[in-house]
């Protein structure tokens, strides 16, 4: 069973009153309801030592390094859907090995992102395991309602476009010090440039899938318009490593020629990367719509313990 | 360094805006102000396998009891400030020894606590570990501003109550199958009984020395008057087990005894247990005014590791 098996079993069962929950869970954030106008956006997300950063000898991250990641992996999933962050609390289980030098340098790492994205650390817990390190953080933020934007929604025509590069995340150390897709998020939400969107960080082609699935229609992708974070790299590093944390997102075609002379961020690309095409037997295929075949289609939490 | 002084030495670094954060951290919710007239509660906290449950052999707690365990703690959270619970995301990380029907059926114990209570869980992650079991659940709530209860707000002359019974959870399985106070909270908040509340989790002795702490008060606390899970028992064990998950509270003296005849929870009892003083040298004292000398004074997530 994967993680997005597991889930979808899961998510029947949730009974979210639909009065409250605007976006149910099996988004990025999920949005409900509140006193005011504005939606509040709310996601979870998890840093595991050894898995999403390294823990042992001289090859060990720096502990900043690791609480900067656990929160700006969260801000890309309020960048998803198009919101502002606000607030987070955090639950972080130690080990042996980890000192409090670690847990501080850990929280200043956290503290630093987060202040320059005017994010308030609000709460907490601390916690001592036998033998891992694991840490969550849960991220509150805020988007109009009529501006959210969700992974369904992308419509047949649509063309498809991505921010930055792909691929080589972890040796590179894009993984750790990557800049959460914020700014461009809400500005794309703002002016109404994506009908869908997702962050990728599970690698490009299963967030292309999870997109196409939950709009009901199929993301064609044309694997030499995919921009490389080494051009070196063979190209199925691009479309399956993961941890890109950049956006991917549906346009629809009549605001594609705005959205391209209107981008305002000179520093991060945009690349037109496929189109949506209705529905067919493949969520994501090749531009001659045959699906990709890759031995490691994207990360996925489970199928990979 | 304990728990409590790592926060201390954080929470000065947060830079919570106190025209958003109304409670910032250090409380048992911090609040926020939203956009509507109600403030948001929000709190996190990790159940850890081992030493929250029993993971192993014949002794393992059924991981329904887990699941329902990690809600049941953070809706005890919300019980304390007085608020409403509404919505939970959870992040699951589990070791090479969880199944999917173990997941499932943690799964299973936090729903059908989150149905008793009203609350939908809205999100959640999963990861798996190299060995240790840990999850933790964020939950958000809500309160009338003007109706919220803090840690802070005792004065002297006040009477300390409780709720239920203390001592014993771990042996009894109280710890895994109790009832968060919500409904007990609510309604002391909505009928202004309660300068102060915190709920006892780590121990009564700790946690009254951290409503005396916020309150800027002592303490005493007459151990007779302390309602015992188990008669038998030491009485320093129903002061410092912990893991009661009882409500502790600071009575304005004018209202005690409409407290008592008011009280609407037939099957929850109150007890009288002692009152507020100036403060002194010491947080918590006796009735003699003497500091309580226990070997095990609360429980404390750091010095316990």
């Amino acid at each position: 069973m994967t993680e997005d098996q597991f889930y979808r079993s899961l998510f029947p069962r949730l009974q979210c009153d639909p009065a409250k929950v605007v976006v149910p869970p099996g988004d990025d954030c999920a949005a409900v309801r509140n006193s005011g106008t504005d939606l509040l956006l709310i996601a979870v997300d998890q840093l595991i030592g050894d898995r999403h950063y390294r823990t042992k000898g001289a090859e060990a991250d720096p502990p900043e390094a690791a609480g900067r990641k656990l929160l700006a992996r969260n801000l890309s999933d309020i960048a998803a859907m198009g919101g502002y962050p606000e607030f987070a609390v955090t639950a972080i289980a130690s080990g042996p090995a980890q000192s409090m030098q670690w847990l501080d340098a850990f929280m200043n790492g956290m503290l630093k992102l987060a202040d320059e994205f005017g994010l308030s650390i609000i709460g907490g817990d601390m916690a001592r395991t036998p033998h891992d390190e694991v840490s969550s953080l849960t991220i509150l933020g805020r988007v109009p309602e009529d501006e959210v934007v969700r992974r369904r929604g992308a419509q047949p025509g649509d063309a498809i476009y991505v921010t930055g590069s792909f691929g080589a995340s972890m040796s590179t150390g894009h993984h750790l010090w990557f800049t959460p897709r914020c700014r461009e998020g809400r500005w794309l939400a703002q002016h109404r440039f994506a009908h869908a969107m997702i962050d990728v960080s599970d690698g490009l082609l299963l967030d292309a899938a999870r997109l196409a699935d939950a709009s009901g229609v199929g993301v064609q992708i044309d694997p030499d318009a995919v921009p490389m974070r080494d051009t070196a790299l063979p190209i199925e590093r691009a479309l399956s490593d993961g941890e890109d944390y950049e956006l991917l997102f549906a346009v629809p075609c009549k605001r594609a020629d705005k959205l391209v002379s209107d981008w305002p961020f000179a520093n991060v690309s945009l690349a037109c990367i496929g189109c949506v095409t209705p529905r067919h037997r493949h969520s994501v295929t090749d531009t001659y719509n045959r699906p990709f075949k890759l031995q490691n289609y994207g990360y996925d939490h489970f199928s990979k313990s």
